[in-house]
């Protein structure tokens, strides 16, 4: 089985109102992007990485490597507009010998080993592994002229990364124009018809957007 | 306007596997449910607070306001079996001059005092205000009989509290037997066919259930 993984780092992070984009914002003194290229590779040595950039900032990310001395290799390629159009490039630079792809956003550092290690397997089983997490809050949805209405929050799941699915499969899928409904992969996957996989992703995977994620970021990292 | 706050701490806290209910487990030297008191009378020093404890524990809370020389003026009330007779009996013990209640979890003490300000504006208005966060990550339903479907996130919102209500009509909504569909106060008001009002919670007014929240909650407060 040839395991590779695209780490997707396309965003521009305005939300997080920091000079430089999030994925380059440091914890525990590096930057969050070089955190999660490392987990990666702490879950197979041999795992093919692929990052998405956005074209801008290829420099940024060099200097940024030389002066962390990550020497982590991996290969960078540009990303598109979008997200869709950011996988879909990384998806182009696979290799015909992949079997297997992780999809994964740069800034969820903190997926554990465990999570990449079963979303392999599952998606080698059914050809797609989402993980997921339950909602500890209660929920509510908007109706579309105003008022909300109690939701069953069993019923529902939140989305994280990694979506890993086998290559032939999620690469058919992308050979498609984007459309608004596609938020992430597995929305992609399934327009196929196909239905996803979900597997149980760790609490503590969050997705670094705000400064506050940042924060609580920093805090995780010192408890390892 | 004559506002008052019931907190509810009912539960025996089982998730935390800790040897005290996770109400009285000490954040910053301190049991949580003394800093969630301490932000009511932070945003308003003439508030009403009536506490709902299991009456098993009514000797424990003694002891613990003794120990740490909590003088925070509050009555403590018997809780019941299930949440909605613990708030039941909360609402028993108002006086016939409150015109506002604000019902809050224990365990929810980084509530921020401009939330609980705007709850009670918003209940003065429209009858009711329940405190609710945008969800950050993406949101999947379950099928009943396998498989999952892509939510759009943008029409949902994650349930907090404070759940602020007028007292005359939340103590109407709570003279009903419970129905299992009653996950919180904003539910029961609703069932009398009466619309919630939703308003902003604030992102970090997490509710602490397990051992993490603790140890994030323990951060949060070093923030302070």
């Amino acid at each position: 089985m040839n395991n590779c993984a695209i780490i997707v780092a396309g965003g521009s992070g305005t939300r997080m109102g920091a000079p430089l984009p999030k994925q380059y914002l440091e914890i525990g003194g590096k930057p969050i992007l070089m955190h999660t290229l490392s987990k990666f590779l702490k879950f197979s040595p041999k795992i093919d990485l692929i990052l998405v950039l956005p074209s801008p900032d290829m420099d940024l990310w060099k200097s940024l490597c030389l002066q962390h001395e990550f020497t982590v290799k991996h290969t960078v390629i540009s990303g598109g507009k979008t997200r869709f159009q950011s996988v879909k490039n990384g998806l182009a630079a696979l290799g015909e010998d992949h079997d297997l792809v992780a999809i994964h956003d740069g800034v969820r550092p903190f997926v554990s080993v465990e999570v990449i290690k079963n979303s392999f397997i599952e998606a080698q089983k059914s050809g797609s592994a989402i993980a997921v997490a339950p909602l500890k809050d209660s929920l509510r949805k908007l109706r579309v002229h105003g008022g909300s209405h109690f939701q069953d929050r069993q019923q529902f799941r939140l989305v994280q990364t990694p979506q890993t699915f086998q290559v032939k499969k999620i690469k058919r899928a992308f050979q498609i124009d984007e459309l608004p409904i596609f938020t992430d992969d597995a929305t992609v996957y399934e327009h196929q018809g196909w239905e996803v996989s979900l597997i149980s992703g760790n609490p503590e995977n969050i997705k670094i957007t705000t400064p506050e994620d940042l924060d609580y970021a920093e805090y995780l990292l010192s408890k390892q």
